[in-house]
């Protein structure tokens, strides 16, 4: 039991949930390290959505708006961080939804594929094949799933596979608080925000968008914009605000 | 497993590591997500300990030199990833080591006691009372444990201890990537290094130092010097120098 009297109860609140969904085999172990990396960057974010985050967001709906065939690719930790989340992401935008793991057991598979359905997402299941070449298990796609799409989001990725989606010419939308990870740099896009605050604001964006700003936010798409402005938000809380 | 030519193999050993401690419920699953918090500090610093660190590894060393009664306190995390590193800075510094759990079991005590006893550590047993006023079960401590210190060496801390034990009238050397926690505000020293480089270091100083150099090094200790320095380091390579 975490005292409600610690400062940072609801971050450990977060971190018990993901322990319990460890425990339950949804969440990995080493999905649990990788959330306390995006917990480190958070805390140096503010644990807020900043401007520019926002700007990413928007753009993100538009991508996935004019997409011919979008598709959102969950892991574990997102299914246990933003279920319902993705439920009404995939309402908004009529993406496919396809379950990809690092640590891919067929037993993980059912319970991530079986958490999502329990939070109303429609999951894309059947066979699958090794169709993304990267040499460990994020390699299986379904023949309609990442490998078939034009527009991927790829929420808390490893770096190379979003290398091998992006060299296979897809459009790939990050979610990543590291702005200096692989999956970040090598992204289309790269939203620099936590998954609960960023699926959400998407999701608001596609509800609301025109097509024409939806048209100029893809045309005035500029990643290293992103980037940076997440990495001089960090190193300003570094330097001086957290006082 | 981790195909070796991931960039970040050697960071995604120490995860699988901690992965496999956690299942042998050496590491609790908050712990491996605060390692995980830990991870992001540390990439932010280069992996490598900077100059500051150095100094304050030395200056730590003086500390436990000189101290009357030094306690070295060490958690699940520290003991799976420093058990060798821990044995070497008792026998170096002749400090008593104590267990200390936050999410404490007679179980995991056991096992954590264990685990440092087969690396060759000297750990403090017997019977434990509530002797640090704080609101969880890092609260307990043997009578000649933490409780009884003039000065305690508390590698990967919660702030709220460190606060208590600093309250108490004790010198807390706290090793924590995060300049921004409450133990790292809160210890009279903090050395912002990984615990695997950290302890090494300071088992390295009390070798070598010289009383002279010793009372130096303690008399000119400035705690926010070394947090600014490493806020500055952290903020730079977001800044600029990880492109």
């Amino acid at each position: 039991m975490i005292p409600p009297d610690h400062p940072r109860f609801r971050s450990l609140e977060v971190r018990e949930r993901m322990a319990w969904f460890a425990r339950e085999g949804v969440v990995s172990h080493e999905g649990l390290a990788a959330h306390g990396r995006g917990e480190a960057f958070d805390y140096l974010l503010g644990e807020r959505t900043t401007e520019s985050a926002l700007l990413a967001e928007r753009t993100a709906a538009a991508l996935l708006l004019s997409a011919r065939h979008p598709v959102i690719s969950v892991n574990g930790n997102t299914a246990a961080l933003a279920g319902r989340e993705i439920r009404d992401l995939q309402r908004a935008t009529g993406a496919v939804v396809e379950v990809n793991l690092f640590h891919r057991t067929p037993e993980r598979l059912e319970k991530v594929t079986r958490l999502l359905e329990g939070y109303g997402v429609e999951v894309l299941e059947g066979e699958e094949e090794r169709l993304i070449p990267v040499s460990h298990d994020r390699g299986w796609s379904h023949r309609d799933g990442a490998a078939a799409a034009d527009v991927v989001l790829v929420p808390l990725e490893d770096g190379d596979r979003a290398e091998a989606l992006v060299r296979m010419g897809k459009s790939i939308i990050a979610i990543d608080l590291n702005p200096l990870s692989r999956t970040a740099q090598a992204a289309t896009l790269t939203i620099v925000d936590e998954v609960t605050r960023a699926i959400p604001a998407i999701t608001m964006a596609a509800g609301t968008l025109t097509r024409t700003e939806g048209e100029k936010l893809i045309s005035r798409l500029d990643n290293s914009y992103f980037l940076q402005a997440a990495r001089d938000e960090m190193a300003a809380r570094l330097t001086h605000a957290l006082d």
